[in-house]
C-alpha cells in the first residue's frame, strides 16, 4: 500500500468525532482548552480593572433567575435539536451532509469566542489574514497562479456564484464602458479582439466590445488609467459604467451612441445546474429568460456538441453571452461538466467567430475533489497515477482533464461547508485575475485602512464582496481544517476518493441486487458521491404510477414525516422537461411506462428519483464500521414491499 | 427602583461571560453539557452498529499524527486569536462590537453541532422553526400584525437590504406586469390608486401602474389569479414581469407598449445610508446614479421638507420613485430618521400627486432599541413611561415615535449580530405583507417539502430568499439569547438602555472635561450609543491639520498600528461631501479652521471624526465595574499630548 494512503487511513479515523462519538473525549478536550484559554485571556487583560461581576452578584435573585432560564431553556433547546438529522451516521444517505471535521468544528468554536468580524482587518486582524490564507489554499488546489489569483469566502454558494455573476457582468460592459470614457477623454488605446487582432478602441463596434476576452479587458482597464489624471479618470469610466448607469440608462445610451440598443446579454447554465441561477439571474436584473440552459448528456454533463451550435446561432443574432455557467458536480447527481471540452468551444469561437465569454465553474459541490489530483509533494497526479494510488479504476483520464481545466476558468467558486466538510456558512470564490474585484469595489467612510499599513488594500475584505459582516469563525475553521487534512491526496484528496469508493459501491450493489418482484433502474455512475435510482414493479403501469410509488419509499425513509423514525435516510428530486430532455431517455426506456415524447408533454408530472449522497467516508470497510451499504439494500427492498402493500 | 428594573440590573450580571470572564464556570459548565448531550445521542443512536473507530485504532501512527497536528495547529491558532480585538472590555470603544449574551454563544456552538441547514426543514427539521419563531419575535417587537408579516434571518445587513429592494422592485413594477398579463388573458381589474380611487387597469397610464401603494399591488395580484386558470395566469404573468424578462427586455417591450420608456426608477436614502446601498443598487443593476442621497439635518436624520421637495420634484419629472430607505440608527452615529415624519411625507404624496413608493427601514444596527418600548406585561410604553421606568431624561417623545412608526414600513432590517448582541452571521428581514415573498420565489426540484406535511411552504425558507444553505445554528443562537432577554424592558430593552445611558455619560463627560490646551467639538447628542467628536488645539490652522491629528489620535488608539497596546480602543470616519452638506456647518464653525463652503471645496479632503460605540452595559455604574469614561477621557487627553508632540 502506497504510504501515504496508510497513513490517511489511520488518520481518517481521528478526522471526525465519528459516527458514535467515538473520539469524544479529543473533542470535549480541545473545546475545553480553547474555552480555558480565552477565559484566562480575559482575566489576564488589565488586571487593574478590578471586578465587574462579583461572585456575591452571582446570589442576587435577578442573576439567579436569568442563570435558570438559561440553564432550562437550553435543556429543552438540547432535547428539541434531536428531532433533527442524525448525518454523522451511514445511515444518513440523503443530501450533501455529514458530520464536521472537528478541526473546522474547534476551529469555528475557538475562534467565535472572539467573534470576529471578517469585513475588515480592524475588526479581524488575525482571521482577515486566515481568510485570505485559505482563498490561496483553493486558488492553488485548482490550478491557479495564487499571486494572479484573489479569493475570499462567502455565507454561500448563492452567494458566491451571485458574485461570479456580478463581476462577469461588469467585465463584458468594461471594454463599452473604457471605449464611452476614451472617447471623453480624448484619446484612444489599442483592443485586442478574441482573434488576435488588434484594432483602435476608438473603431470597435458594439458587438466587439461586448467579445472581448477577459484578461484582455482588464488590461485595456489599466491602461486606460495611464490617458489621465486618476480623478478625470474615475468620472469618465463612471460616467459610462453600467454600475454607475444602471440598465436603464445605460441602455438608454448606447441605442444614442450606437443607432440600437444591445440584445439582452445570455448566461448559458447547464440543464442540470442548480436552481439558484435562475434566482441570481433575476436578482442581478438580467432576467431568468436570459438564462439558456444547455442539453446535457447521459451522464448529466454539458453536452459540448450542442453548446457550440448555440454558440453560433447567438454570434449570428449578435446575442452577447455574458457568461458560461459550468457545473463541477451536480447537486442533483454529481456531474462533473467536461469543462476542458467547454474551454475548447470558447477557444473555437473565439478563432472562428470573434466572440468570447465569461467561463464560471460552479464548482460549489465538486470543487474540493481537486485535492485528488495533487500528491503529497505538491505536485499533480495522472489519472493513471491517481488508480494506481489509490487502487480503483477511477478516476478517469476524462474527469482528470476536467478538473484540470478549473485552472483555465475566469472564477470558480467552492464550497467548504459541502465537500470540505466544515460548518456552515462557508462558501467561496476565487478569481482568476485578481483586477476583476476592482469592478465591483466601493469605499465605505469608515473602516477605511491605515495608509501604509502593509497590505492595507487586502485586507479590507468589505470592499471587493457583496457581503458585509461576516463571521470571522467561518475562515478559521476552514484554516484548520485545510491544516489537518491537506487539500491533496494525504487529506481531502483520501477522503473525497473514499467518498467516491463508498458511492460508487452502492451504484454497484444497487444494480446487482435482486429486487423482484421489484426492478431497480440505476442512474449512470456517478462522477463524485451521488446515487440516483427509480424503483418500480409490474404493477406500476403509468409514469405517474411509479412517481407516486418512488415518493412513497422516499416518505417512508425520510424525517419528513412527522415521527417516522426510518432506519436509513435518503432524499428524492423531481426531474423535469425541458432541462432533462434527452438525458432521461435511457431512464425512461428502462422503466417502459412512457416515452420520452409522452413525458415531456406532461411538464407537471416529472421523473421522481431517488438520491442517495455518500459523504461518509466509512461506507465501505474499514473494518469495524459496520455495512452501511448492504444494510441499505436490504432496507429498501423491505421498504418497496412496504410502499407497494399501503399503495 | 421600578420592580423589572432592579431584576433586569442583576440579571445583566449572568448574560454575558463578563469583562474578566467571572462567568466562566457557567459557560464552561452548559458547553460541556451540550456538547455530552450530544456526544451520548450518537453513542445511543442504533448501538447495534458498532464502532466504526476503535480504541485500537487510535494508537495507530496515522491517527496520532492528526490528533498532534490539530492539537498543535489549534495552540497555535488560540496564540494567534489573542492578536485579535479585545471586544469584551469597556476599553473597546471602536465599532458596534461587543461580546455575545452567553445564551447566543452556546446556542450557536449547541445547534452547530448538529449542523442543520435552514435552507429547508429536510435539512434542518428543528432550527427551521426556531428561525421562523425569532422573526416572528422581530416583527412583534417593531408592531407587525405578525400573523400578516413574514420574516427570516439572513448572513447579515447587507444581504438583507439587498433582499429588501429585490422585492420593493417587483412590488413596483407588480401592477405594470399584471396589467399586461390581465391584457393577454383578456381580463379586467379594478385598480386602486393611492388618491383612494378606483380605475380599470385597463384605462391605467404608466405613471399610474408604478403608483401603486404595496398593499393594493399585492391585492391586484392576487385578484389576478382567479381571472383564469392558474397555469395561464403563471404564464401570462410571468411573461410580463420584470424578473422574467430583465431589464434589457423589459424596456424594449414598454417602449413598444406606451410609446416611451420610463424614466430610471430611483432609490432615496438619507445621506448617512450605510455604503452597501450603492453597492446594492448596483449589483440589482438599478445603477448607484439612480440612489438619491437626501439631505440630513444636523442631528444626522433624514430632513423631511427637503424629502417633500424632492419628491415633488420627481413627480413632475415623472421619475418613478422604487423605493424610499429610511434609516433607525446610522452606522456612523447612530441616527434614527424620523420615520413618522417621512412616512407622513408619503401620506402627503398619495393624497396631493397620486405618487407612492416602497418605504424600507434600514433598521439592521438600532431595530433592536424597539425593544425599550414594550412593558414586561407586553403593552407599549410612552416615552415618558420609559423616561420614568429606566429614570433618565431620555428617550425623547420624538423617539419613541420614530421607533412606533416601524410598524408602518413595509419593510424592516434588523441585525442580531449587532444589538442583538449574538454572533456573526445573523441578519433578518421582515415583510409587514408576507405576499411580498411570492414575488421572489423559486421552485428548486429538490428539496420539495413533503404534500400535506404541516405548513410545508413555511418549512421551505430557500424558496423565498436570496441565499441558499444557511446556519441552523444562528437561529437557534438568536432564539436562545431571546429567551433569556425578552424583547422589553426586561431583557434587551434593559440592556440597550444601558448602553445609551453610557454613551450619553461619555458625551456628557467630553463636553464637560478640560482639555486645554486642546479643544474637544463633540457632536450632537447620539439617538442610540455612538458618541462622535474632533479634537483641535490652536496650532491647528488647517482642516488638513485637523485631520491628520485626528488621525493620529486614532492611530494611538486603535490596533490597526501592528504592536500597538493602546490603553483605549476607537475607531474613526470621514464625512464627505456632498453626503454631509449642512450637517457638518455647526462642528465646522466650532473648529473654526475652514467655512463650509471651503470644506465642500475639497472633496478628498472630508472631515475626519473620532467615533466610540458604547456597547458596554457595565460603561455606567454597577459598582464595582471599573470607570471607563473618566479613564477614557483622561487617557485620551494624554493621546493628544502625545500626537500632537510626534507631529
Amino acid at each position: 500500500m502506497h504510504d501515504s494512503l496508510k497513513n490517511a487511513r489511520e488518520a481518517l479515523r481521528g478526522w471526525f468525532l465519528g459516527p458514535r462519538a467515538e473520539n469524544a473525549d479529543l473533542l470535549e478536550r480541545l473545546v475545553t482548552e480553547a474555552l480555558r484559554d480565552h477565559v484566562f485571556w480575559r482575566r489576564n487583560y488589565h488586571p487593574e480593572d478590578g471586578f465587574t461581576i462579583r461572585e456575591v452578584d452571582k446570589r442576587t435573585p435577578g442573576y439567579e433567575e436569568a442563570v435558570s432560564t438559561l440553564t432550562q431553556e437550553l435543556m429543552g433547546l438540547l432535547a428539541e435539536l434531536k428531532r433533527g438529522v442524525p448525518f454523522f451516521t451511514g445511515r444518513y444517505k440523503g443530501h450533501m451532509s455529514f458530520e464536521q471535521t472537528i478541526a473546522a468544528q474547534i476551529g469555528y468554536f475557538a475562534a467565535m469566542l472572539y467573534n470576529p468580524n471578517n469585513v475588515a482587518a480592524e475588526g479581524s486582524p488575525v482571521t482577515t489574514g486566515l481568510e485570505l490564507q485559505v482563498a490561496t489554499q483553493l486558488a492553488e488546489m485548482i490550478g491557479y497562479d495564487s499571486v494572479r489569483a484573489w479569493g475570499h469566502l462567502t455565507s454561500g454558494g448563492t452567494i458566491a456564484n451571485f458574485e461570479a455573476l456580478w463581476v462577469a457582468r461588469n467585465i463584458i460592459y468594461l471594454p463599452l464602458a473604457a471605449a464611452g470614457a476614451a472617447e471623453e477623454l480624448d484619446v484612444d488605446l489599442p483592443l485586442k479582439l478574441p482573434t488576435g487582432q488588434t484594432i483602435s478602441l476608438r473603431e470597435a463596434t458594439l458587438w466587439q466590445l461586448v467579445n472581448i476576452r477577459n484578461e484582455d479587458a482588464l488590461d485595456l482597464y489599466h491602461d486606460l488609467w495611464n490617458t489621465a489624471p486618476r480623478d478625470a479618470v474615475k468620472r469618465a469610466f463612471h460616467g459610462h459604467s453600467l454600475q454607475t448607469l444602471g440598465y436603464q440608462d445605460y441602455h438608454k445610451r448606447l441605442s444614442k451612441r450606437f443607432g440600437d440598443p444591445l440584445n439582452a446579454a445570455v448566461v448559458m447554465v447547464p440543464a442540470t445546474a442548480h436552481y439558484s441561477w435562475a434566482k441570481i439571474a433575476r436578482a442581478l436584473g438580467i432576467g431568468s429568460n436570459q438564462v439558456v440552459y444547455v442539453r446535457v448528456d447521459e451522464r448529466f454533463r454539458m453536452d459540448a456538441d450542442w453548446f457550440w451550435r448555440k454558440v453560433q446561432k447567438f454570434s449570428e443574432q449578435k446575442t452577447p453571452i455574458l457568461a458560461c455557467i459550468s457545473v463541477c458536480g451536480t447537486t442533483e447527481e454529481s456531474a462533473v461538466d467536461r469543462l476542458d471540452q467547454i474551454l475548447a468551444v470558447r477557444d473555437r469561437a473565439e478563432r472562428e467567430l470573434g466572440v468570447t465569454f465569461h467561463i464560471h465553474s460552479d464548482a460549489c459541490y465538486g470543487g474540493y475533489a481537486a485535492s485528488l489530483l495533487i500528491a503529497g509533494d505538491g505536485t499533480r497526479r495522472t489519472g493513471k497515477r491517481i488508480r494506481k494510488d489509490i487502487d480503483a479504476d477511477f478516476p478517469s483520464d476524462e474527469w482528470v482533464a476536467s478538473m484540470q481545466a478549473l485552472a483555465d476558468a475566469d472564477s470558480v467558486t467552492i464550497d467548504p461547508h459541502k465537500l470540505g466538510y466544515t460548518p456552515y456558512p462557508a462558501g467561496a470564490i476565487v478569481y482568476r485575475d485578481r483586477r476583476a474585484r476592482e469592478l465591483v469595489a466601493t469605499d465605505p467612510p469608515y473602516l477605511m485602512p491605515t495608509p501604509g499599513s502593509p497590505s492595507a488594500e487586502d485586507m479590507f475584505l468589505g470592499r471587493f464582496i457583496l457581503e458585509g459582516s461576516k463571521p470571522g469563525a467561518a475562515a478559521a475553521a476552514v484554516w484548520l481544517s485545510h491544516k489537518v487534512l491537506p487539500l491533496d491526496e494525504r487529506g481531502y484528496g483520501y477522503l473525497i476518493s473514499r467518498t467516491m469508493l463508498g458511492a460508487r459501491k452502492l451504484h454497484r450493489t444497487l444494480q446487482e441486487s435482486d429486487f423482484s418482484p421489484f426492478r431497480v433502474v440505476v442512474l449512470p455512475e456517478p462522477d463524485i458521491n451521488i446515487v440516483c435510482y427509480v424503483l418500480t414493479h409490474p404493477a406500476l403501469e403509468t409514469l405517474h404510477d411509479v412517481n407516486e410509488f418512488n415518493e412513497r419509499i422516499y416518505g417512508m425513509m425520510s424525517l419528513s414525516v412527522p415521527g417516522a423514525t426510518p432506519a436509513y435516510i435518503i432524499t428524492r428530486t423531481r426531474f423535469q422537461t425541458p432541462m432533462y430532455d434527452g438525458a432521461v431517455d435511457p431512464i425512461l426506456e428502462e422503466l417502459g411506462v412512457c416515452t420520452p415524447a409522452e413525458w415531456a408533454e406532461h411538464p407537471e408530472e416529472g421523473l421522481v428519483v431517488l438520491r442517495s449522497t455518500v459523504m461518509d467516508p466509512f461506507a465501505i470497510t474499514l473494518p469495524p464500521a459496520p455495512d452501511h451499504i448492504t444494510g441499505f439494500v436490504d432496507e429498501l427492498r423491505r421498504v418497496c414491499g412496504a410502499a407497494l402493500a399501503t399503495r
